[in-house]
C-alpha cells in the first residue's frame, strides 16, 4: 500500500483541520484500541443537561494532538531544542493519554475495574501497543511517565496548562454551548516558553492566563459539577453497583459487561486489557435497558429513572450531617418503593464537591518577564483575584428522589 | 408542582439558547418517546468520517422548534394572521416531526420495520400522544398532514425552505465542521413572507436563497452522500439483513432488537410503537458487538469490519453494468472469505446515487418582488446557475472489500 | 413619502441585523448631528495598535439601541411594566447618549471645548433635537437625566451593566481582536431582572457576571489603557494644546477647527452646538497633516511623530517623583530638538492610570436569588475574587521620545 | 537597537494573530508610505451602507501577507521548491501590492491622478522603496511584474485565487456583516498545489472553489456594486470633477489636495509619488466639508448631499437610452436647483455595471485530479452551474436626485 494513501486530514468543527502527522499515527488511530474511543463519550451523561455534548474521547485525543503540534512548533520557533524523535514521542503520548478511559469516561471510573484509574490503564495500553509497534512508543511512554530527561515535555502532557486541558476546556465549552468557558487555546499556546526546563508563559499572556483560570472555574460549576449532571452520573454508578450486587448468570446484558460484573477478571494485564477494550458506552446502556425490567426493585427503579430522565433531586446541604433530614427522606423512600432501609442508600445520599480553579500547591503557572525573572501568576502584581481563586471551594449536596421529597 | 418550575431554557451551541415555550412542550419533551431521540444519532454513522458529528435527533427537533418560533414571529410582524392556537400547533408539529425515526436515522430506515417510513411512524406516535394528552395535538396533526386550512403552516414543516431543513443543514454543517455547507438560517427566516397562502421569500433574499441551494448541494456531496459514510451505512444495512437471515433464538442481542429480527411484530399500531420505542442506536451496536463473534462468517466479517472501521472500498463506476469487473471481485471475495457466491453479494455491490439541489418539479422557492409579483427563483434574472442546479446529478459507485480489490 | 420606505434593517457584523424601530428613529439617525458620528472613531487612535479598530460612535450607538430592544423585551417577558412610550424613550436615550462626543471620542475630551464633557454636550444636543422634533424626546431626556419615576430605565442607560457598556465591550473586543475581552451581551441581558425599581441579575447569572467583570478589566489593561494607545493619544492632546498656543490666523487648518482653536466660541448653546457639529476626526487629522510643516518646532515634531507613528516611549515609573530621571530626559530632549526647557514638557511627562474593574462604591451589581433576596455580587458565596477585583489598581508611567532615551 | 525588539505580532479579528516575518518587513511597514494606508479605507464609502466597513488598506495588506505565509508553507509541504529568498520576495510583493492606492481606494481611482491606475503606482512605489532599501526588493518587483522564472509565484499575487482576493473577500464579508460572502480562505489555501508551474486546486476542493465563486458573485451584487454604495461613490467622483472645474487658488482645502486639483504635477515620478504619499481620505473629506459652503451651487449641493447622506436615487434602467426619461429628470433638476442644463449632468446619469463571477477567458481555476490530470473547474463533471456563472451579467442603472424624481 502506498504510504501517501494513509496521510489524512480530518475535519474538526473547532480547529478546522487536524492533520495526522505520519503513518505511525495513522496506524495507531486505526487500531481497535483507539477506534474504541469513538464509543466513549467525553463528558459521560452531561448531554442530559447540555444536549449538544455528545463528543467523544476519540475527538478530544485528536484535538490534543493537534494542539501539541502547535505547541512544539511555537517552542521550537523560540529557540528551544526539540528533536524530531521527541516531537513524535510527545505527540504520541498526548494522543494516547486517555486510551485507558472506560465507558462514560470519569463517570464510571472505578466502577468497572475497581482500584485502577484510567491513567494506569492508559499506560498499560501504551505498553501493549509498544510491543505491537516494535518499540516505537518507547520515548512516548517515558515522557508520559515523566522519565524523559526534558521535563517540559511531560508538562505539555500533564500540568496546569497542558494540551489535554487546553483541548478539553475548549471542546467542552464548544459542545455544551457554555460560552463563558471558552478558552483561546491557540493564543495561550503562542505564549508558552521554557525556562530551566519548565513551561512558563510570556509575561504579556498574564490576562489570557487569568481568563483561562476563570473560564476553568466556570466550567467546573456550570458543567463538570453541574448538579443535574452529577445526579445522572451518581445514578449510573449506583446502577452498576446494584447490578454487581444482584448479579446472576442469567441476567440479560452484553457478554463483555457480564465478565466485569461477574468479577472473574483475568490475571494478566494483557488479557484484562483486551477484555476491557471490548467495553464502551453501548454496553452500559444496553445493560440498563434490559435491567429496567429486572425483578429487583432497586435496580429496575434506578434504570428506569435514568432512561426516562427522572433524576434524583439535588439540594445544597449546608449541614452534611443533618441525619434527621436524611432519615426522614429514607423513610419516605422505603415506604414509597417498598424496599429495605439499607436499600434506600441507593436513592438518598450526601456528597461534597470541591472546585479548585488554580491550585499552586500542586503545580504553578509561572510568568516569564522581559528581564528573565519568573513569577507565579498568583503573586504577580495586580493579580489579587488569582490568589483568591487559588482557594478551593467546597459545596455539599443532598440527593433524593423527587417524588419522595420533604414536606416543606 | 409549580408550573414555572417546568419552564426551561436549554443551551444550544448554535443558537445560544432554546426556550421551551410552555408546560405542554415541556411534558412532550420529557415523554419517553421523545427522550428516546437522545439515543438516535442525527447522521447515522457519519461520525466515522466527521468525528464531531454525534448530534442527535433530540437536539435537531429542539432546534427546528426554535426556528419555528422565529418564523412565526417574523410572519406575524409582517401582518399575517397566525392565532395562538396555530402557533402552538405548528411548533408541536415540528417538534415531533421526527419522533418516528429509528436507530441511526435514515441509515436503517426500512431495515427495522420494513415497508413503513419514519414519517408514517411519526404520525402514528403523534396520534398516540394526542390520546395521552387528551386531544391537545389535534391541530398539530392536521398541520403535519396538510389538512389545516392555512397551507403555509404545513410548508413551514415540509417544503424547500422548511424549518426542518433550515435546522439540519446548519446543525450538520456545524457538527461535521464542513463550513462550506453553513446556512444562515435566521437570516433566511427573516426574509420569509406569505402570498396566496404560500411561503415566499422577499426579493432581497435572492442571494441568500442561492447560497442556501449551493450549500445544500455541497452538504449532499460532502456529507450525506460521502462515499465512506455510505460505505459504513451499507455495511450496517447488510448486517441487519444478514442477522435476520441467520436469526436463531439463542443469538446474543438486546431483547427489544430480537423481536424485530424475529419478525413477529404485534398487530396493533399501539403495541408496535411501544415496542419500537424501546429501540435506539445502543441496541444495534450491542448486537453488532456480539455478532462479531458469531459463527456465521458473513455476519462476523461484516460486524468486525464496521467495529474496526475496515470499511468497503468505493470507486466511481462509470458503467454500472460492467459485470466482468463485478464477477472478478466476487470471485476474489469468495476465495478469500471462503463463502458462497451468493453470499458475496453482501460485500460486492453497485449503487446509484442522485443529488438534486433544487427540484422545482416538487415544490418551488418563490421570490416576492416589490411590485407584488412572485417568481420562481430558477427563473429570476441572473440566476442562470440556479436553473443549472435544478438538474439532478446521478453518480454510480461500486463497493467491495479493500483486501479483495482488483489487480491494476 | 411612504412610511414603509423608511423602515430599515442594517447589517451588523456582531448582532447580524439591527432593526430601526420606527420612523422617528429613522429621522433621528438621518439627522446630520447623528450622521456626524460616522466620522468619530469609537476608540480614538487605538487603531495604531489594533489595526482593526476603526469602528465609529455611529455603529456603537446603533448597537446599544439594539441591545436596549432586547433588554426591554426580556424585562417585559418577566412581567415588568414598561409602556410603549417608555420603551421608545429609553431606546432614544441610548441611541443619543453619545451624540455629544467630539473628534476621537475620549481622547480629545476637554481639548476641543474645555470644561464641558461629552455627556453634558449629549444632553444639550438632545434638547435641541427635542425642539426640532416637537417634544417627542421629552421622556428620553428625563430618563437620560434620571428624572423619570422608573429609575431602572435610567440604569439601562447608565450603570454597571448598562447597554452602553454591554455594547462597547463586545464591539471593542470584536474590532480589536482581543478575544479575552469578549462579553456575551445577549446572555447577560437575558438574565436581567428588576427588584424594587433596580436592575438586578438572576442568580444563575453569577458566573456570567464574573466573566463580564474580568473581561472588562482585561479590556482596560489591554486596550483602553494600552501604553502605546495612551502614548498616541497624549500626543494628540499635546498637539492641540500647542496648536492653540501658537495659533495665528494664517495657520493652515479646516475652517471649523480654526474657530475652536481661536477660542471665540459663540455664547448661545445652540450656536456652539451647530459649530461643534461641524467637527469630526477629519478636521483634526487635516490640521495635523498641515502642521507637520509648521515653523514651530514643537508643533511640527509632535505632528510628524503622530503621522509617522514615531510615538513616545512609555515605561513603568515606580517612583512618579523621580525628578532626576525626568530632568535628565528633558535635558536630552532640549539638546536634541533645540527647544526651551519649558517646551520639553510636551515630550517628557508622567501619568498615573487607574483601573477599577468593579467599583461597588459607585453602584453595585446585585444578584437576585430564588428566595427573593438580593445580594451584591462581591459578597456572594464563592466570589472571593470579585471582591479582589473591586480594589482599584493604579500604575504610573513615564513618557519620553525614544531617540532621547536614557543611557542604560 | 536590538533586532528582536522589532519582531512584532499584531492582533487581527479574522486570523487571530499576524506575525511580521522579520526586520525588513517591520521597516517596510513602519515606512510612511505604508503607514499612509492606515488612512485609506479599503471599501471607499461602503460604510454608508454597511456601518462596520471601516477597515483599511493597511489591514488588508497585512492580512494578504499572512495568507501568503500559509500558502508558501502549504506548497512547500507538498514538495514544491520555494527558496528562502523567493519566500521573502513573494511576501513583500503581496504586502506592497496596494501601496499605490489613493484616497477611498477604487472609488477615486483615475480621479486624483488621471490616467494612472493604482497597480502602476504600486510598482513605482516599490521601485522607490527598492532604492531606499538598497535592492532588497528586486525579486519582489520581478514577481509582481511576472518577470520571475517561477510563474506560480506571480499567480499567488494576481490570479483567480490569489492571496489578495482571498483576503479581501473574507475581510470585506467580515466587516460588512454580509455573511453570505464569507470565504474560508485557509481551507482553500490548504488545497492549493502546483502543476507545470501553475497554481491548481486539489480535486477534493471542488466544492470549496464553487462556494468561493458563488460567494464572490454575492459580494459583488451585495457590496461592491451595491446601488447605494455606487450612488455615494459617483457623488464623490462628481465632487472631485466639479472641484477641479471651478478650482481657484483661494478655495479652502488641504494643501496637498490643492496641488492635485490645480494639476501642475511634478514631472519626475519620485516627486509625484512623494506628493501623492501626502494624500489620504482625510484630505478629500476636509475638502468636501469646506466646499459644502462654496459659492458654486453644483459643488455645494454635491458636497452637502454626501455629508448629510442625501444620496442620489438609483433605479434599474432597462433601456439605457431612454432619453425622454433622462431629459425630464434633467429638466426637473435644472428648475429645482437653478443650474444650467449642462450642469445637471452632475446629478442625472446612466451607468452600466457588469459582474463576472468567474471569467475563464482571463485566467482559469484548474483542478488537479488524483490521476494527475488538470481540468478547468467550469468543465468538471457536475459543475454545470459554474459554467453558468462564467457568463457575465450586466445591469443598467439610472441615478438622479430623490427630490427631483419622476411623477409616477
Amino acid at each position: 500500500m502506498n504510504s501517501t494513501n494513509k496521510l489524512k486530514i480530518l475535519n474538526d468543527p473547532i480547529y478546522g483541520f487536524i492533520t495526522i502527522p505520519n503513518e505511525l499515527f495513522f496506524d495507531l488511530i486505526e487500531h481497535p484500541y483507539f477506534q474504541r474511543l469513538r464509543r466513549i463519550s467525553q463528558l459521560g451523561l452531561t448531554y442530559l443537561v447540555y444536549p449538544g455534548a455528545y463528543h467523544t474521547r476519540f475527538h478530544h485525543a485528536l484535538g490534543a494532538m493537534h494542539l501539541m503540534d502547535k505547541a512544539v512548533r511555537i517552542l521550537k520557533s523560540k529557540g528551544h531544542a526539540i528533536s524530531m524523535e521527541e516531537e513524535e514521542a510527545v505527540k504520541i503520548a498526548i494522543l494516547l493519554h486517555d486510551i485507558g478511559h472506560g465507558p462514560f469516561s470519569h463517570a464510571l471510573e472505578n466502577s468497572i475495574v475497581p482500584g485502577i484509574d484510567h491513567e494506569k490503564l492508559s499506560l498499560e495500553f501504551m505498553k501493549l501497543l509498544n510491543k505491537e509497534f516494535e518499540g516505537k512508543l518507547e520515548m512516548a511512554i517515558n515522557i508520559f511517565q515523566n522519565k524523559h530527561p526534558k521535563k517540559f515535555l511531560h508538562q505539555l502532557i500533564s500540568s496546569q496548562l497542558d494540551m489535554d486541558r487546553l483541548d478539553y476546556l475548549r471542546r467542552d465549552s464548544f459542545y455544551t454551548g457554555v460560552t463563558e468557558g471558552q478558552v483561546n487555546s491557540e493564543r495561550l499556546i503562542s505564549m508558552l516558553n521554557i525556562v530551566d526546563d519548565q513551561i512558563v508563559v510570556d509575561h504579556k499572556g498574564i490576562y489570557s492566563v487569568e481568563k483561562f483560570i476563570v473560564a476553568r472555574r466556570l466550567m467546573y460549576w456550570q458543567v463538570y459539577l453541574h448538579k443535574t449532571v452529577l445526579s445522572a452520573e451518581f445514578l449510573l454508578i449506583k446502577i452498576l453497583q446494584r447490578a454487581r450486587e444482584v448479579f446472576t448468570e442469567d441476567m440479560l446484558m452484553p457478554s463483555a459487561l457480564k465478565v466485569f460484573l461477574r468479577g472473574d477478571l483475568p490475571e494478566s494485564y494483557e488479557d484484562l486489557l483486551n477484555l476491557y477494550a471490548q467495553l464502551d458506552d453501548h454496553d452500559i446502556f444496553s445493560g440498563i435497558k434490559e435491567w429496567q425490567f429486572h425483578s429487583d426493585k432497586v435496580l429496575s427503579i434506578l434504570c428506569e429513572s435514568l432512561l426516562k430522565r427522572k433524576l434524583l433531586a439535588v439540594v445544597s446541604a449546608d449541614d452534611p450531617n443533618n441525619d434527621g433530614k436524611i432519615n426522614e427522606l429514607k423513610k419516605n423512600v422505603q415506604e414509597k418503593y417498598g424496599i429495605s432501609l439499607k436499600e434506600t442508600e441507593y436513592f438518598v445520599f450526601n456528597k461534597g464537591l470541591t472546585n479548585n480553579a488554580y491550585n499552586p500547591t500542586k503545580d504553578r503557572i509561572n510568568l516569564l518577564y522581559k528581564d528573565g525573572s519568573v513569577v507565579d501568576i498568583a503573586r504577580a502584581a495586580d493579580q489579587l483575584n488569582i490568589s483568591a481563586l487559588a482557594k478551593p471551594v467546597t459545596k455539599n449536596f443532598l440527593f433524593f428522589p423527587k417524588d419522595c421529597g420533604l414536606r416543606s
